[in-house]
């Protein structure tokens, strides 16, 4: 098996990997996400295949992992929230209904991609009270995440169900990435 | 505010209130589960009603929450594995297709139950290959878990989907507990 490289300085998809057993190290790439001239839709796939390349071509050797994930609202990317009553706003939108969370993931070696995949799961927030969501961003958790809300801390509480990949949402598909990954190794190592 | 008794000893349950940032402390109800006169769809919520109701009668003016999860699989419910070959085999019989994971919840006060309610998870597998499932069971992650997996470990590995609450399948459906502790304490504290 030849060497994983993460191409992504998010601790949260680290941590993902550490939770499977599964050995890597982290490179994040350098690609600035500013825009594509393309589909809002398609820009986590085209974003993870940019930041697997990136990396790719300085580590020819190694399997490389890119990941991207953007949260949208009626087919808007949503960022990551600015201010607190930023935050407060775009929980507002997402209350009471249903938004998507599309990541990416491509994995790349010698320079060139590999394989790569798109994978939504649709989040459905509770009727959260106005003092919930006041409460929420002044935990300050919302502030460095897309949609202002992690599933997987304090924010669980402003979600009812989600109908697809669990870690998808968190920040890395697990059961794509693991398939994938398992192509890849045998289109490399046959 | 009352104070809250959670009627379970689970690690899980424990650090998903944590997460959430409700103060409680822990006391386990002596209630056996060995079966009950009743569909077994239903025994999680008997089973919540019963441990909220025990652990109430010795703490009368505590708000205590009881839960009980179980894993069905076309409507029986599976329990923890005696040893790693009977993991195995769950988890075979478990490969490939959905189940369902049944949460019940119960908040009792003064001796008897005040609002319960059951929640229901879909949860599909991956079509995991043999040696995935005796890596998974060789970990000796699946020995103390109802269905032989955790979805918060590495038994992430195994789950491609689900519909419904993820906490649910960890073992406490976070957002229904909210929902009801808000209407249990609008009912004590109007």
């Amino acid at each position: 098996m030849k060497p994983l490289i993460l191409a992504s300085a998010s601790p949260r998809r680290k941590e993902i990997l550490k939770q499977l057993g599964i050995v890597f190290t982290c490179e994040p790439s350098s690609v600035e996400e500013s825009g594509l001239d393309a589909s809002p839709m398609q820009w986590p796939l085209l974003y993870a295949e940019m930041k697997a390349k990136d990396v790719s071509k300085s580590h020819p050797n190694s399997i490389v992992l890119g990941c991207d994930t953007l949260v949208f609202r009626d087919g808007v990317p949503l960022g990551k929230p600015k201010t607190p009553e930023d935050a407060y706003f775009l929980l507002q939108s997402l209350n009471g209904r249903s938004h998507q969370v599309r990541s990416g993931i491509a994995f790349a070696y010698g320079g060139e991609v590999i394989k790569s995949k798109i994978e939504e799961t649709e989040v459905f927030f509770r009727n959260n009270d106005p003092q919930d969501l006041l409460d929420y961003v002044n935990s300050l958790e919302p502030m460095d995440k897309a949609g202002a809300y992690g599933i997987q801390g304090r924010g669980a509480s402003l979600v009812k169900s989600i109908s697809g990949c669990y870690y998808n949402v968190v920040g890395l598909p697990v059961a794509s990435t693991l398939d994938l990954f398992k192509e890849v190794n045998n289109i490399l190592c046959p």
